[in-house]
């Protein structure tokens, strides 16, 4: 290869002369570790000379931790490590809440950058990078029904741009109250998962389809667009994001990717309103879904709940799986309503009834569990 | 349309029993606008009842500026707008800097997350949101050159999905020191500047391709993969990546994407050491990209500068286009090395000098003016 000084000193000169902005980031914290995970313990640091007191708060427990100060200014405590998981914290400095600098691990939940503890172990295996990663777009579509351009997150697995004669089934993940169409990437860890059980041959290559649930945004709020004034005491504020699922976002998949159009490939799933979205979308559409998985939502006795059940077993259905934590007051009581309501409809379901309550750690868990049941 | 009572009541009951984590944030500080910007000033909040001073402290000036404690314990500070631009803020709360926690508008520079201000005008316009997007997608690829699996950022533009038989050039965009594959998608609003040129006619639509330019990295810091080991003093350290450019990321683009497989349909541009790794894919492969744009870097003189131009020469070029900034020292005074070495080599050129130094603000810019020239 000929040889080229101009162009390897032009590239190591100019890696020294980078933004002051971005380097100053790395030379300060280069010294410091945080979080180190090891031997069944926890350290986390910081770089704080000017403090009066440093804390550590995290959202595997309700106390929190005071750090020391050792030498150099570095602050730190050691604690046990909570079992594995994935974990968010931050430090609280002289009263004021701030991330760890040196944590490059960030989870975005709603409008908050979150530092992530993560903790391994067989729970959270999936949970971590694996070898062959699917892809990850952000999509736009045009929505009549709304009558705004919006966001949604798509993911295409693993091999999906090589075999170009391959089709595949296609799960609808939604998100929650305050969440958007970032949240499974996110906080969820979706691709992850699927990246996970698909290499371990545990689920089929899908396609994820993660659209923006909050009918009056176009997309994150992360993103700046302007919101849409939407009369939310009209019965059309409920059903319009959901009849632009069905009416919009499906047809824009099955004509833009390589996805099977059928009923039998189709899924649905969503955590808190986006289990109400679930219930909504397949008792409105009944026979659209044959995978049917609210999480953390459940549903309430009313005077159509046999009617739309009955329609949705009548149109026919392969999965119906129920998820909630044991210690999520509210939707553990609306999912025995829903498990009630299925049993006295005959119609066969799973309900998973995991610990703790309504928090991403049992979303991921729910997603990491009956992904393996799709589509077979 | 089918009353159903269950759906909607569930829709609206989770909607209010999402996370508390979620939710939280938006209760706390919904009654606190900032930054808002109008008539010419921008005032910023943040409501700190528990603090004892709070600062401004902006990447427009090296000022910081004092912020007033109001009612409700919510402090702020009015000041002249900026010219229209994207900036960079934060507070400073009693010592410790902390971001704005209703600015939603987020950007990562290397491994922290800064808040944006957007001031709006003519410079700016194409910074902001249009109606024509295209999508950005995070794809990987497997470099045998460097052993590892890698993720790069692809933009495809407004129409890609529906123009099934269109083909489109491509422009290979390389970020600096400190950055990773995301660095002009965040900081450089490189989709928001294609959008906006596309869909004004300025720019014909094109594929931008942005991979990570460290190659001891799979990915950005920000997802928590291993780097692998590298020798920086080995000369191989800077050819490897250009080299896996040419040889693995172009050809997988073009057999994944409808690119259009030619040099006149090619375009390579970088700031910093992404211009050093444009000086040097280009003199390595000369003929291979039609368009350069080497951007806040220039050259240094050698023995073997002139040669590696006239390999450029001979195999043909459309447009050698330079930027940089009057502010920026270093890459200034190798900017002019450049520009006197293209001009008695007898190759046409644009020498692009605006005012301000080595930062996103000529960033953003240059790719705003030199993306209209590119493939015609």
């Amino acid at each position: 290869m000929k040889k080229l000084l101009i162009t390897l000193a032009a590239a190591l000169l100019f890696a020294g002369a980078a933004s002051a902005q971005e380097l100053a980031n790395f030379q300060r914290q280069a010294p410091v570790v945080s979080p180190e995970v090891s031997g069944g313990k926890v350290t986390f640091r910081l770089n704080a000379n000017y403090a009066t007191y440093v804390k550590l708060a995290g959202n595997w427990t309700r106390e929190q931790y005071d750090m020391q100060k050792g030498e150099n200014g570095i602050w730190s405590v050691t604690i046990d490590a909570p079992e594995p998981e994935i974990y968010t914290y931050n430090f609280i400095v002289d009263g004021v809440s701030v991330n760890d600098p040196v944590n490059y691990m960030v989870q975005r939940d709603g409008t908050r950058y979150l530092n992530m503890l993560f903790i391994p172990g067989e729970r959270s295996e999936n949970y971590n990078e694996c070898s062959q990663r699917g892809t990850v777009s952000a999509v736009w579509y045009d929505s009549q029904i709304l009558g705004i351009n919006r966001r949604m997150m798509v993911y295409t697995p693993y091999g999906y741009e090589k075999n170009k004669n391959q089709k595949y089934p296609v799960l609808y993940l939604l998100h929650g109250g305050g969440g958007d169409e970032e949240a499974w990437s996110s906080m969820g860890r979706a691709a992850q998962i699927l990246d996970n059980l698909i290499e371990k041959g545990k689920a089929v290559p899908m396609i994820v389809v993660m659209p923006n649930g909050n009918p009056n945004q176009q997309a994150a709020a992360t993103m700046g667009l302007p919101t849409i004034q939407l009369d939310r005491t009209d019965p059309k504020f409920a059903n319009a994001y959901v009849t632009s699922l069905v009416k919009e976002i499906i047809p824009f998949i099955e004509k833009n990717y390589r996805a099977i159009p059928k009923p039998a490939s189709r899924a649905i799933s969503g955590l808190s309103m986006g289990g109400g979205h679930t219930t909504s979308a397949t008792a409105l559409f009944p026979g659209t879904f044959a995978y049917i998985c609210p999480l953390s939502c459940g549903i309430r006795e009313s005077d159509h709940l046999d009617a739309d059940l009955q329609g949705i077993k009548k149109a026919g259905y392969k999965l119906y799986w129920v998820g909630c934590g044991s210690d999520d007051a509210l939707a553990y009581q609306n999912t025995k309503v829903l498990d009630a309501a299925l049993t006295r409809n005959g119609m066969e379901h799973t309900t998973f009834i995991s610990a703790n309550g309504h928090e991403w750690r049992n979303w991921r868990l729910y997603l990491n569990t009956f992904a393996p049941l799709l589509f077979k």
